[in-house]
């Protein structure tokens, strides 16, 4: 059976609204605001090899398809509200369409986010999701989390843990080999990343600056310190990590934690007077959150063990168009 | 020389930002909606040989791959604010870049709409808009035009020109040879079409409803009249084209202007009382707009030429997944 691109939104992709004051099926889509607040967007595009591989399962690529951009609105401390998917199959496949639309949308559910609009298309595939949500404006003291606002003598820390996502590539890719569930385990921090969107809002007017490591710790960490115009020292011996990457060989850990890449953890910095707020608030968002190291006056990231040792940086951040 | 994914965006697509609170370079951007007014957003994805061909030079295709979406804003009546563009590229193509930022920034500039985020990444040519624009509520009495509004009785109008985009691309196809100058007219119909976006605004408070036609008119007209539950009679002579188009075989003008698609004008009804206003709004916008029928309470689509003799409708609506 062929589906014409009409009935293929109607079949998989169209649900009633509950928030939005008009969804799919108009030129645009409405969506009211709480009064003052800001919107915050976003959009992240997913190829095909690049963004994920062709083994993943539907209902995850649905799911990691979203959870990537949630967790552009949890770095900034947003409330989501509503996306818009753009996709581009190269064929209407049911069976990927099924698996995932229901990967996207209990991730949709979960976090009271509802698809409000987009495009279908036939083409090489490709999946463009755009994310709406809301912010109070900064002088309500609880504004938005930013890159730019850390400052010397802040505490930084991550939550969750880093490296797996990249562990598993790395067996993906044939280059190491891990016992069944462990592969399982990793596989899936790789496919299903959860984002943090609880924690981020919690952070507000709690944490000083905040950027999700999707790119690699190191690489996300210079944005945020040259938004913010400060230098920071990392623990590299602190960073949180499961216990299948640490059966691994040190240097591997390291790669793996500062170089990932497809953590979707956030990273953010707090003054020290704020360390029992932040473990409060990572208590009630049932996410583990690490201190790793300080913001510093200094420019420039360094790197320490945890003996205090210097670690040399050899590690290059992920890059969309580097090999 | 290699870009990578940070210096493509600094060097092509950053610019500082003027209305939106927060553009590029955080993890979201941050926009002030008009208090009280509501978001209207639309996504459209352009693949290469479905909406454009290889030979379009790249400053029209950055036009056209924000003009389709402006024109979803105007088709709300909604006034632009800001859009995200997410891009995959095959490789980092410096002239390409130079000549599509260049003809995206023009029309971004034209109507007051700033690039606040998006995305870059490596895969098959793929250009993905998300556009945010503002209108106001439907208790304001001048709210958002939907497809839903139109009423019978409604007389049902166009804007400008149909067909000219179709005829464009019969040429690319082989099917027919046009003088140089008559191809070059009806080519930059295809490949740099005007959203209607101040003729929408200037139709709130006097349209029932509207929609953008881009799928060809009929298909576009059948969204219409599903969505508002009548139906319609339209006078295939009087569907306004180019004097280029008016020279070819009455069959040809007919699907160009019934079935073409990418012509990216306004369809839309409004009471026989308003047809002063809708003449006054039209010449404040510059935009021509034709009568071409009315909205009937008899559901269904009836076509007739200007003599008032039925005409079969054999002219089907362009579907992304349908050859």
């Amino acid at each position: 059976m062929v589906l014409g691109e009409f009935d293929l939104i109607s079949r998989y992709f169209t649900r009633p609204v509950r928030r939005a004051v008009l969804g799919g099926g108009d030129d645009c889509a409405l969506l009211a605001l709480t009064p003052g607040w800001l919107l915050a967007t976003s959009s992240d595009m997913l190829v095909e090899g690049r963004h994920f591989l062709p083994t993943v399962p539907p209902e995850r690529l649905g799911h990691k398809a979203l959870a990537v951009n949630l967790s552009d609105l949890a770095a900034c401390g947003a409330r989501p509200l509503a996306f818009l998917l753009a996709l581009a199959l190269p064929r209407v496949d049911e069976v990927f369409l099924t698996g995932f639309a229901r990967g996207l949308f209990a991730l949709a559910d979960e976090h009271g986010c509802e698809l409000i609009g987009g495009d279908t298309t036939q083409g090489p595939l490709n999946l463009c999701i755009t994310v709406l949500g809301e912010v109070p404006p900064a002088a309500s003291g609880h504004g938005a989390l930013l890159r730019s606002g850390a400052r010397a003598g802040d505490v930084l820390y991550v939550s969750g843990q880093l490296g797996d996502a990249r562990l598993a590539l790395e067996v993906f890719r044939g280059h190491l080999a891990l016992p069944s569930n462990h592969f399982e385990a990793v596989r899936r921090a790789m496919e299903q990343p959860q984002p943090r969107v609880a924690l981020g809002q919690a952070l507000r007017g709690v944490a000083h600056s905040a950027i999700d490591v999707s790119d690699g710790l190191l690489g996300d960490l210079r944005h945020l310190l040259q938004a913010s115009g400060v230098g920071a020292t990392v623990d590299v011996d602190a960073l949180p990590r499961s216990a299948v990457l640490r059966a691994q060989p040190l240097a591997l850990q390291r790669t793996c934690t500062l170089a990932g890449g497809d953590d979707y953890e956030l990273l953010f910095s707090a003054p020290a007077a704020q360390a029992a707020a932040v473990r409060a608030v990572a208590a009630m968002a049932g996410v583990a959150v690490t201190p790793i190291g300080s913001i510093d006056e200094q420019p420039g990231l360094r790197l320490c063990d945890a003996t205090g040792a210097d670690v040399a940086d050899v590690f290059g951040a992920f890059d969309h168009f580097k090999p």
